[in-house]
């Protein structure tokens, strides 16, 4: 079985969690898929820079400033961060983006509500190249930890949601996958101040209303949007956790 | 036989030049380790972002600020542009760092006469790795695209010199394997001025006689002392030509 996990900014920016998750990681037999965000990491150095950001519905509008940002924050400095890490937790260990052996092939999105600039949708992950780079050398644990940058095989980047590249990914290697949205909070809550209103599992239209209701936050939607997207197409193991509850079951099911 | 080209600032930031370097990297059947630096963009990076820089002997003192720079510059976006600019080429190519794979390990160097930070010397090449790393798929030309970063195999990313990496990476796949620097001018010349200057092989001896007498400038000195020592190592074809005349025998043959 092979474990899609995805961590964001809040684990990624608080040392002890992330050594959790890079603990958990090394120490499991099976290959693991790590997708890594970096969102605050890159919205300070764009404000250092003097680059003004724009976001929409939790989506980040990436100019060609912006892209470079974004591709130094996360392909760059994040993901040989934690390749560094996981390394030294001796694993055998490669980071990568999807242009990396044409990994993750993407389009840049029409600007038809919105133009999002150079952001790119999935067309088409390439499961035989994940595969072999999650080949294992002698008997330490292989990792692939994956920077959310894409490519639309013409020699452009693109700038692609990590949430939706955790999904993508784990839907090219149905069936044996499970994906897991890891987080600072121990799942999908009632009420973020309160640890015992933890949602067990969830379905489309629960979301639905506790979105209408005002209970989900809109860094959850893009989360929520595809875990319910690669339940429907098929995946039967997603689950939202907090960064200690990798190797539980704990947090909350997509149903 | 395995093809090692290294590229500085003055190709990667002239686009033609690299657009050149590319295509001939993609003309060519055998395997490429194309090992890039990228100085110049860190160091503009780090002036806008206000950490100051310093430089010793051709070297860049890293401290922790300036290893997340060069670390964000070359692994993540020098490095991820060049790998999608050759995928839109048609090949299948993989860009790393030498945490990858462990496919550098590095010792922080000791502070005896400057203390430069974080910056590591090569301590051994994991050539099962490279040879991993440029396995073909199908027909498909394969190249690996090496940013100059290594890590001490403890969680730490350090900084090396670029010319040092493609050195050690060609010495560790001896006797199959060419080391080409390349580079903006035609060769090593007894006067940068004059393209009729150029030296066709050239000895320890005659560099140090150029060096004492002003002909060579200081970024030439890490490449020939790299270049060099490759050689006295067993190297048998080590070049230094520019970005045009990477499939011919042009540029200075290293003695």
């Amino acid at each position: 079985m092979i474990r899609i996990v995805k961590i964001g900014s809040g684990v990624i920016d608080d040392g002890e969690a992330l050594a959790q998750v890079l603990d958990s990681i090394s120490a499991t037999t099976d290959p693991v898929v790590l997708v890594h965000g970096g969102g605050k990491l890159a919205t300070t150095m764009a404000e250092r820079l003097g680059v003004p950001q724009t976001m929409v519905e939790g989506r980040r509008v990436t100019d060609e400033q912006t892209l470079q940002i974004v591709t130094m924050v996360y392909a760059g400095w994040i993901n040989k961060t934690i390749v560094a890490q996981l390394q030294s937790r001796n694993m055998n260990v490669i980071g990568v983006c999807g242009a990396d052996n044409n990994l993750i092939l993407a389009k840049q999105r029409d600007p038809i509500s919105v133009d999002y600039g150079c952001v790119g949708d999935v067309v088409r992950v390439n499961d035989a190249a994940l595969r072999h780079l999650l080949h294992h050398y002698g008997t330490k644990n292989s990792c692939v930890v994956v920077a959310p940058i894409t490519h639309d095989g013409k020699g452009n980047l693109l700038n692609t949601n990590a949430d939706t590249i955790a999904a993508e990914l784990a839907l090219a290697l149905v069936p044996s996958v499970e994906l897991i949205y890891v987080f600072e909070h121990p799942g999908v809550m009632r009420d973020v101040r309160n640890p015992n209103s933890i949602i067990a599992s969830i379905t489309k239209q629960q979301a639905h209303e506790l979105q209408a209701s005002g209970h989900i936050h809109s860094g959850m939607l893009p989360k929520l949007d595809n875990a319910f997207r690669a339940v429907e197409r098929g995946l039967k193991n997603v689950r939202i956790a907090r960064y200690d509850a990798i190797h539980t079951a704990e947090g909350t099911w997509i149903r």
